[in-house]
């Protein structure tokens, strides 16, 4: 099943209008379809939606999506049924065909092909608005069995690594897996789960990191500004953490680095290099290391969760 | 008369919606208020007003504003009765006292210090549009006689030299004059005049510049983009000069440097360095050399120009 | 033969000093090793060498590199072989293996997978210097056939069309081809070939080409800055075109978008369209459309070139 | 004593070789003149030196030097000796004539006007280092009285409130006072004192703030990064916080805004406002509220100080 990348998420949230005064008032995100209870939205470079906002009775997230190439709809039914993990293909806007499977973690997949491409916005930069979000980057899952999730990503659903946190035992406490050649479109992360950590839009460029912080604050919404501006020693970008008014993690990202080479060599991170989450050696808030989404299963159930093998938190924590 | 900065220009346009368009909707100017045939804007840092836009038969500068402090008022008019030049008081919305006079080179004046203070929005990130417009920073005029418009204004007004234009024959052709503390609020450039060459507006960084290039290429406006982005050689600014809807030049400019100083010694720069109108040793086009807008007079007839002493274009010029 | 991304590039050069107090002293390259004659540059971000200096008699392109996957190598010799076009086998510092063969359009090319890793100096900023240098981007080359060539490395090698430009008559002036994800790894225009127009690197940010331009400028080398900076409508990244002391062309360049779903449509451009070339309207040097690098072929020949077969310059030519 | 600007700061410090190491290593300043014991370096803007370091028993701060006009350093005699604080005239390398003297409060200050103009490097973009320090923006001193030094800075030396922090008992905890048009020369921070809280330099743009914590996380100095970067909810100002190695801090500034009107009105900030000491709400750490350089007498003896007379920290504290 060949995968190409990330290409969307799908969340339940409490209060659609509020969301969309977040993502579209706010952020910039563009509106592109609304339909009972359901909003689509996009980046400015992107051609075919990639943040869907349900109303729902509580905050979850229903999926993670990913575009696979042609052929890769069929191959992933036929793998689904032959492992014997849950499956459905269903439509939405835009998207004619999307199966849905849940893997032996619980993460609630959705892989698609075909997608109607909407018109090209990227130059309409006088309709741009907020930092000029541009396009889905990737998503970062609690779980509770990294060094197990990181292996099947990889062998199963052809992921490739590009960096990695070990304790000082060589106990896998972080990975970032990539298709589409830059650090990652998946993450796992040391934690209960599985749950969603955060999903991540990247920006065009540092300065529009800051002006996304300059934006919250100048709306009185500096309680929603969870962690950052700063540069991650992990894949040299830049970030900013929001909170949306569910409590749904929002990373906005910029300037990782090109990683397609086949022998690109992983990159190592000790668990306590205080140059591992922020290169400047800021301290990252406990909420950040603790606080997640839940999942939904297939029949929109919340898929239950289990404690992390490894406990404890890292050190330079606040 | 201690004049303090630059404060305010007001232009003559031929359509006021679509002047609008082009400041509010394209340029991120706020509209503070209209009356019937006029409107008052300014920028994000301003707690007054500094652009102020009226329907007319045709385009043309009514006056060039300037701040001056608590007693300035009373001593430019002590001045204009002193020298005989034309003046008159005047109000208008937001500023109850306007000393409005010709100078003797014919350029329209207009000096306040009192001004209704607007409400602090420069913070308020949430609502700032397109490039991020903060505060005027200079007016440009042509003169047929910069020379003696020099030293009027630095003897008279008490404006300060800071980078000036020769030739090879030690003949003056552009002057950069100030008194807020940076490189100018007023300029003057040899040329058909007395006419205005352009007025300019601050912007926050270098990337803001970039950023209203690409607000006018998205809005197919590309045509009304003259010169720029760059940065100059004088003052080492970044630069954008746009035409807006009536030919009015205005620039788009930041990050020139600090001239407090009272021994801070003039720049001189020889006509035909390529690096003096862009330090990248680019050419500016004839146009910028050439067009301008024309003045009224206190009675809001065109003022008469004249042809320049020094003939000719400087060289580097497409 | 798998293709991952542009690799390197071999620049013959008549005075290495003075090569490498440009590439070295003021783009900041980072000079990895030297030999007699010869010398090996690299990106901030890059774990192999990409730009290789060579002292000879004349300019010229001795090779245009490109990384494949582990079984390339194989693959390309076994097509060299079946297509009788020239090849062979040598290796080079940190480079092992390299097959090179001439294309059948007279492209010098070089394939290789193995590289001997340099230490990763991304986050070492303390050490980076000028603009800050990334990584190889693309090589854009001139062919008398774009059509032809443009359909051969697609169905042959197996690039991917990104944008295009057509005239009235649909005919195809230039192309953009990617295998890494981004808008391209190699282009195509029209004009005398083949030849060498331009090789670009990857920088962090628009505001880094601006900072390439005033290095320039400082060093009263403003001569060598032939176009830009600006932002292209092709690609919508920010560019800068310099000359090298040879006359090579470097581009650096920042902020184009992900090319990596196989349904992406391309973006096509009309001849004429004044955004085409720089987004802002800019016109180009007539130098941009005519000037170039002679190529080597194996025996390090110069290769010969002919005219191209669509006659004629866009127009926004100054 | 018509002070124009903050001029220069004169740290003492006890290993110059590692102080060079970090301010002209790692921060970029220009090493103009050493002597036995003592470097004078400069921002890239600046003609005159702003920065002295000179090699001592221990760390402090010897002077905190101001440039007056013309007739500054004569009115400035005129007043010492009239006040009867001590005082002396001094020359130094570059400035013939410099009136040291001890304010009221204990600060030992320095006027002069006469200095030796250096070449104009501001242009010179091939030789800049680090992130850019262009020039000395401003000072923040400790004060157990800052209501009192507030009024005495304005009403005898003439220094303009631009910003000012209250509790809800409407007493002054720290005021921004300047003379040059910008945000500040000096502020008033309550605090153990008369001490330095830091000395301030001004950076081209938001991106060489970030550019600066890069570099020091680049050289594994992160435990120097104290405090951002981020943006000053007052000043509007982005900034970053270093200790140098004998704990001297130093603030990097860029882009807050004009402050020259006369009838501006100065801003009130409560104390206990999340926005107020970084506009996204962040924490500030305890040792920034607490820690500070001493000051030296006009015999070079420590200075004493004595406890605030408000007591406590301001919330928003890690």
């Amino acid at each position: 099943m060949a995968i190409v990348r990330v290409g969307f998420i799908e969340l339940w949230v409490r209060d659609l209008e509020k969301s969309l005064e977040f993502y579209q008032g706010l952020l910039g995100f563009r509106l592109e379809h609304r339909e009972e209870g359901a909003a689509y939205l996009r980046g400015y470079e992107e051609l075919e939606w990639s943040l869907k906002l349900t109303q729902a009775p509580f905050p979850a997230v229903r999926a993670l999506g990913f575009k696979v190439d042609e052929k890769g709809l069929e191959q992933g039914l036929a793998w689904a049924r032959q492992e014997g993990v849950p499956y459905r293909l269903e439509s939405d806007w835009g998207r004619p065909e999307i199966l849905r499977l849940q893997d032996p973690f619980g993460y609630p997949l959705a892989f698609y092909f075909k997608a109607e491409k909407l018109p090209r916005v990227l130059q309409n930069y006088h309709e741009h608005r907020g930092p000029g979000i541009l396009r889905i980057d990737h998503l970062n899952v609690f779980s509770p069995r990294v060094g197990e999730a990181t292996r099947f990503y990889q062998e199963v659903f052809g992921f490739r690594l590009t960096e990695y946190t070990e304790d000082d035992q060589g106990r896998l406490w972080a990975s970032w897996l990539h298709r589409k050649g830059n650090v990652h479109d998946i993450a796992f992360t040391n934690g209960e789960g599985p749950r969603l950590h955060h999903f991540a839009y990247w920006l065009p460029d540092p300065l529009a990191v800051l002006k996304a912080a300059d934006i919250l604050a100048g709306a009185m919404r500096t309680d929603q500004i969870e962690r950052g501006p700063g540069r991650h020693g992990i894949s040299n970008a830049m970030f900013l953490y929001l909170k949306d008014p569910d409590g749904h993690r929002i990373e906005l990202y910029t300037s990782d680095y090109l990683t397609v080479d086949p022998d690109l060599p992983p990159v190592r991170w000790s668990l306590n290099d205080p140059r591992r989450q922020t290169l400047w050696g800021h301290r990252t808030p406990k909420s950040w290391f603790l606080e997640g989404s839940p999942l939904l299963d297939l029949e929109d159930r919340l898929v239950p969760t289990e404690a992390p093998a490894l406990q404890g938190l890292p050190e330079h924590v606040t």
